[in-house]
């Protein structure tokens, strides 16, 4: 009836826009080529307002806030604002979480205080953002919330404990997410990036190896944020839960 | 150099249309909707018939050809003719290959002949199919080859043996061949479709609680075809090796 | 040489023996009646103080310690004492760690806390636990090391995000210990353990349940505290990194 | 109360065993040890035979047979007498199957006559045992069956692809067979194997590598062997139905 209403725009809530890790801000781009609102979260704000800054000069509609996703409180602040109508917006429909990087740590060097700020960061980070996110969607009875993983999530590896620890067990939270909310008309999944990503802080040696491997060589951000919007498309009768993405050349 | 080569449309094969498994004829019209001519290859003509003269009907190029792909020779011939340039048409760059129906059989009554013909229409005619498509791929240096499979191919279950063990058997294959030729420039995948399927012979019974339960309980086969087009169009820095598809209402 | 070295008992440390599960004081059992000098650690001293005092009673050697497993000057402490030469006992050769009962939570009721106590008790005590027994066993280039897990370590089911968070990061960070100390000599493994088990609070319904369907219903204690002695005899060209215990008639 | 059965041997029956890859000699030695009538199965009767004469010189009671285990009458008739009162022993309560050696073929070189091959002898087999197996177990209500599987059942590999869709697919029966049966009273477990085996047809260079990396880098099949015996004698409440056995050195 309400003709502004039907004049709104739809949202999504990018979580976890780096200055180095570029995919959140490919994953805002996406969004927003789109026609959709976006909102840029990262723990330093002017991550998330370089985001939005360049959406808007290409002539689309984004905002940037500072979000420590650690911080329960902050989390439920975020979704109340973003789940709700907004300034010619509607509620969110999309969510992306990513977070983590990984660095290998020799098991005796590992503190505990590293253990825990790793779980911290990835596991209950998203915790909180998958239950803020599932409160607010399923009164709406829709919504999609698509997390990054890593392969560190399926298999343990040598110097990897607090990142595999750290992903398996978000990947466990995703897992059961899915399976309570997918009847619910929520879509919970979770995107298995394998590989070294474009923007990751690289070593010299690393940077140059892909540089000479060429493009398809290390998860070029863009089109992660494809596949990422498109199973923000996918028709409620074929949801993926699980996928993973792999540069060709990678061997796994 | 040649202008009609560069108005050649790119082409696509699709074996395993069925007459009640809609899933064979969505792929077809999926790939002819975005300019492709298609192959639609079925053990029964008429169905692969029916296949191109929908897609006819629509504007589309399509043509059927018969192929029982447990026969080495003619999977050999049907990719000789396909792989390379045709009438209008470039080698095909796209391969879907879908089969098999699970039954349950209680283990004490599974006959040698069923467990052998299962693996054979599932897990070695896709091996067939992924040889010859290898073999013409690594020569042009691109191609997608998709293979869709089961839950059943994750763990076996009570009453499907012979069923997980084709589908396990052919998933093996697949993860196989995408770590040998994704390095060679060959996006290999495998679609993990679990849950009834839109046009799958059903009970009675079954065919009502589907009613019932809306189009979300069940797989559209629309929408399975969108996903596998996407895979296609992935770029070569993120492939996805492997993902699932499930009704949103689907517990698992 | 010296003679009492060569009387030294063997030692095995078992941490988390609780008052209705038992499978801790079965452990302890299994290892005392092969000779070992058994220390039994429990947040409550009189858990573990039970559990000595049987072994006492049959004529084995045991002694028990208070550890609150989340401490990680404590967990420090008893492993500077138990690894060790003790009073005519070798240094542990044998470590395992039981923690952790799963119960049903909604998510959207699960709180921030409980998520996070979860994880403390299972995942970071495991941690915390695994990092002291390695720098220790490294020293004398042998040892094993055994986990219990779940099968909610391996799929994330509705109600159990947090369960399934902490059983399978843990079940990530055994993983990692078992690739990086394997080639060190150190016998790193996860028992999942599926199913109810013998002296874990149960419903009154369960419980009857239970007694209805027989012994061999519920992991009995005694069953799996074999198989975990099974696992630390093994052979170093053969070593079980992760295995699964059911009751004969658990659907899984 | 006749006392001629309360003195009847239980018996085992191996079947697979080979003149270089030891394991199933050494299974037989390991069940004979512990007071077993062994039923040795070869595709050579000399291997079985020899086999049996090892346990004879040791004082123990085995007997030598042929059996091509992809022939299904053969299979059937084995089991017909094997799983009956013999001379002395009693029906067969443990079946081991140990079949196939890996090599690596590059898939472009596969025929499907090997592909076909590689599954028959694995697969095909192991179904054809598994069936006769469980036929006479459920009567009897009681048994254990263990199959040998690989990694290469877990995970596809570059040049692995027959290998993997074998084993892959015998694991699924593996699987589907202990849901149906292990409610039944019958244990059936998969054994996966991760490394070279002693006995194993060797390069002389990995020879002389497994040579120098000393007894713990090559899986010894005593100790495979006394694994297995474990199994058979785990209690139903507890049963495994997979694990996996890795040199201490080899990296996973």
């Amino acid at each position: 009836m309400n003709p502004e209403v039907t004049e709104e725009k739809p949202s999504a809530l990018v979580i976890g826009v780096g200055a180095y890790h570029t995919l959140g801000a490919a994953c805002c781009r996406r969004f927003a080529a789109q026609g959709f609102h976006v909102i840029a979260a990262a723990r330093l704000i002017d991550n998330a307002q370089n985001a939005a800054d360049a959406i808007h000069k290409d002539g689309g509609s984004a905002e940037a806030v500072c979000l420590d996703s650690c911080d329960e409180k902050a989390v439920a602040s975020l979704f109340t604002y973003a789940m709700t109508h907004g300034n010619g917006r509607a509620p969110v429909s999309a969510v992306v979480f990513h977070a983590g990087n990984s660095a290998r740590i020799p098991f005796l060097e590992l503190t505990a205080a590293r253990f825990e700020r790793m779980w911290k960061s990835v596991c209950y980070a998203g915790f909180l953002i998958g239950r803020e996110a599932m409160q607010h969607m399923v009164t709406l009875g829709r919504g999609t919330v698509i997390f990054t993983g890593a392969t560190g999530s399926l298999r343990g590896k040598d110097g990897y404990a607090h990142y595999a620890a750290a992903k398996g067990g978000l990947r466990m939270v995703v897992q059961s997410m899915a399976r309570e909310f997918g009847p619910l008309g929520i879509h919970v999944s979770n995107v298995i990036l394998d590989g070294a990503i474009e923007g990751q802080r690289l070593s010299e040696a690393e940077r140059e190896h892909f540089a000479n491997a060429g493009p398809a060589s290390i998860l070029q951000v863009d089109a992660v944020a494809e596949t990422i919007w498109h199973l923000h498309t996918q028709h409620p009768s074929a949801w993926t839960h699980e996928l993973d993405l792999r540069p060709s050349v990678e061997t796994f």
